[in-house]
């Protein structure tokens, strides 16, 4: 069954444009195990014949879907017919895997073939010495241009850039645009807008395709053109240079280096990873996690959570020693250390869902100084209804199951001080940590918890200990 | 000084193309007030002198950064002036309260200026009363236009097109459509690929402009156009086609209605704010939070969390049960009061990063069948491993701080089975939800935090009343 199952999924797979993906968005197991089967053989045929027929992205999710030995045969039975831009398209780690198993002369020869970002993307990786050898194997003017995209700070604009555009200077017509278009080989891949500058390269400014496709021939390109607002410094960081896109809907955009000079285009496809990538380091920051890959091994993946949990441990000792202040209360009324863990874990809760829309709303900058004021206030009123809210369940629940009035009073009591609290750690300290430069995606949800657990058992116990005159 | 500041950052501001935002991001505050100045003067000279020149998303900052009554009067004083796509710039509850207060006849004249999906994005929230009033005022075609996308259904590719496209026959030139495009005055605003169809509007296929720039005139459209492998169904959820654009790197992407025939275009521009929108709601139900927006009210906001804070009680009284079971345990040795905070907490910790790197991956479609084994493998192992690393620490410490090496080695213990529990629990709970079409960003937070807090008190007293002899 299981065979003729994977038999009739990979003849539908090996129909050219058959839908490699199954209703899930996994490639489907017939295709692997079909594939596999190619590499086993080592038919180069079926492979040379298949794998580049795929768009780049579906090569990455073939490789991620490979065990680590075929993914390396994989690239070597394929030889030139290997699309390097796959590499772009997956983990970190598989990449690592597979570049520093193959010779430096390889990727030499593969580097040429990309794209200057997509080139940057993967040298970026390798160690200097690499890099050095596999640069000195490279054309002049290619050495130069990635040398110069390497020489830009991590996660820059200069980085992410592509060094190959279309230039016209302005006095050019429409028509001879056109021409120069339909003559020069030497063009992007791809370009949705032509850049118009000096001769020392000064950015003058751009022309979107629609624009010059909408106007007569002999109109000068620099009466079509518009200024370009948005030109992007290569040193930028590409979180805000996202930023910009995002806001001004941005295509491509030129990248200027600190002259004003065009050296290169940042286009959307680029922005939409970085995107991507910092809602996922925002998401991974506020569950305690670094900048982890799915393909990580255990020990690395083991080694960056331990100073988490090691914070962690820190707070927990610290509200241990808050409860440990009233341990002749407990000793005496054990039914406070059965109901201390709801107040601090509704303060905990009430705490994270203010620290959330704080710290969304910082990283989409939707939170600023002209409702800042009013958000603190919502959140303080949020807080102060929903603890009196809950205030009144728990208080009840806990009189009428503890046949202690009293108990509920005190209980309700610190449950409205806990989640006033809650509120207002929850929206302060993001604020202050932003303030102060921090990424109040890292350290907000310590701080946070820190405070409900201590105000939380704190309240509690005092109250307790002074309305029962217990303890001492 | 305040003034004289003030006026100073006015006046720089109102220089055409001066920035008007600081360097955080946010409206400069003397910009803001200059604003205000001249709404309270009704200046209508200067509103309409500076704020057109302003792009759309900077007045949609504006419109916030002012006062809900200042919002209003700047929209009737800028008249025809004021662009509505500004309106799709701002929160829900800012666009709601501006364009309920607007007549429909001043809706529908703006409606028949704006793109079709920006028209739509307008419509979409008013009452079906309001829409059909809007609706009957507009032209025919238009109407029926917008009439079409409404009747997708919400959050689908049909209702985030636009209806404007550019579609040209295949036998045309490369020269006659270039013609054309210069001729037509009914283009859209603008586009990056040109569509081929038939007589009946089937979807042939598509040319970008780069292309049509670089063909000789003479060529035929069919020979250089590409088949339009990414057409994306009318009814196909927004996120699936976000997903679409991501993996093949799209710019825009024919929209088809169930025949196949071309009905619609969408664009890259609208799939980020997808994209934005769809890591939001992760990051924002992960933390308890539903779709709230900045701009709620108190009520508002505080009745959409009770839910969340209601579940999150179940589970803590469930918790406190736990507890309640080991009380004569505890009334005998009040360490394990004090101390069992730290079990529960350790675990909540290490249980939501684990649920954190699954709940993305499951959400980017990295995790899959493929690597779904190997990933809970080191799951439980890291778990395994953090678990005794922290055990050792946390039970010296206990044992030398209550001088007593047998609680030490029973915390210890507890330790470790909870953070395997937390482990597992971290990375079955949200692939059990996915494999049973919920979304695990919602529910994971809460049913694994249940997990390390039930297994975190009952092992830690369970083990102490067992190795102690304590209880009963």
């Amino acid at each position: 069954m299981e065979s003729l199952h994977d038999a009739r999924e990979a003849a539908a797979a090996s129909r050219p444009h058959a839908d490699i993906y199954d209703e899930d968005g996994a490639i489907r197991a017939g295709y692997v195990s079909h594939i596999g089967a190619a590499i086993a053989d080592r038919d180069t045929v079926t492979l040379r014949g298949e794998v580049p027929e795929l768009h780049q992205s579906e090569i990455g999710d073939l490789l991620e879907a490979l065990m680590p030995e075929q993914r390396q045969q994989l690239v070597e039975l394929l030889g030139s017919d290997f699309d390097f831009t796959a590499l772009t398209e997956v983990d970190d780690a598989v990449r690592h895997e597979i570049v520093e198993n193959l010779p430096n002369e390889t990727i030499a020869q593969a580097v040429q073939e990309l794209d200057s970002d997509d080139a940057v993307y993967i040298l970026e990786d390798l160690d200097e010495a690499d890099q050095e050898e596999i640069l000195a194997q490279l054309p002049f003017t290619e050495r130069i241009r990635l040398r110069r995209s390497l020489d830009y700070p991590e996660e820059s604009a200069g980085r992410r850039m592509q060094t190959e555009f279309v230039a016209v200077p302005p006095f050019w017509t429409v028509g001879q645009t056109i021409d120069y278009m339909r003559d020069d080989r030497n063009l992007p891949e791809r370009f949705s807008q032509i850049f118009v500058i000096d001769p020392s390269f000064k950015l003058k400014g751009a022309v979107d395709l629609d624009k010059i496709l909408r106007s007569q021939r002999s109109i000068k390109v620099e009466d079509v053109m518009h200024e370009t607002r948005h030109a992007i410094p290569a040193t930028m960081d590409q979180e805000e240079a996202a930023q910009e896109f995002e806001q001004y809907d941005l295509l491509s955009a030129a990248v200027v280096d600190e002259n004003d000079r065009l050296v290169g285009v940042l286009t959307i496809d680029d922005v939409v990873d970085v995107i991507q990538q910092e809602a996922e380091e925002d998401l991974l920051h506020m569950g305690g996690v670094g900048d982890e890959e799915l393909s990580d091994t255990v020990l690395t993946t083991s080694r960056g959570r331990v100073p988490w949990l090691g914070v962690n441990l820190l707070t927990a000792f610290l509200s241990a020693s808050v409860i440990g202040l009233f341990d002749a209360t407990i000793e005496q009324m054990v039914a406070l250390a059965i109901l201390m863990p709801i107040v601090a874990s509704m303060g905990g809760n009430a705490a994270t869902q203010t620290m959330t829309v704080t710290v969304r709303a910082l990283a989409t900058r939707d939170l600023d100084i002209y409702n800042a004021w009013r958000v603190i206030r919502r959140e303080l009123l949020v807080g102060a209804i929903n603890g009196i809210t809950f205030a009144i369940l728990v208080g009840t629940t806990a009189a009428i199951f503890f046949s202690n009035p009293s108990l509920g009073g005190v209980i309700a009591a610190a449950m409205i001080i806990n989640m006033f609290a809650a509120a207002a750690g929850g929206i302060l300290i993001p604020l202050l940590l932003d303030r102060f430069g921090a990424d109040p995606a890292i350290a907000s949800a310590v701080f946070v918890t820190t405070v409900t657990d201590v105000v939380g058992f704190f309240s509690f116990l005092g109250l307790a200990t002074w309305w029962f005159g217990l303890g001492g």
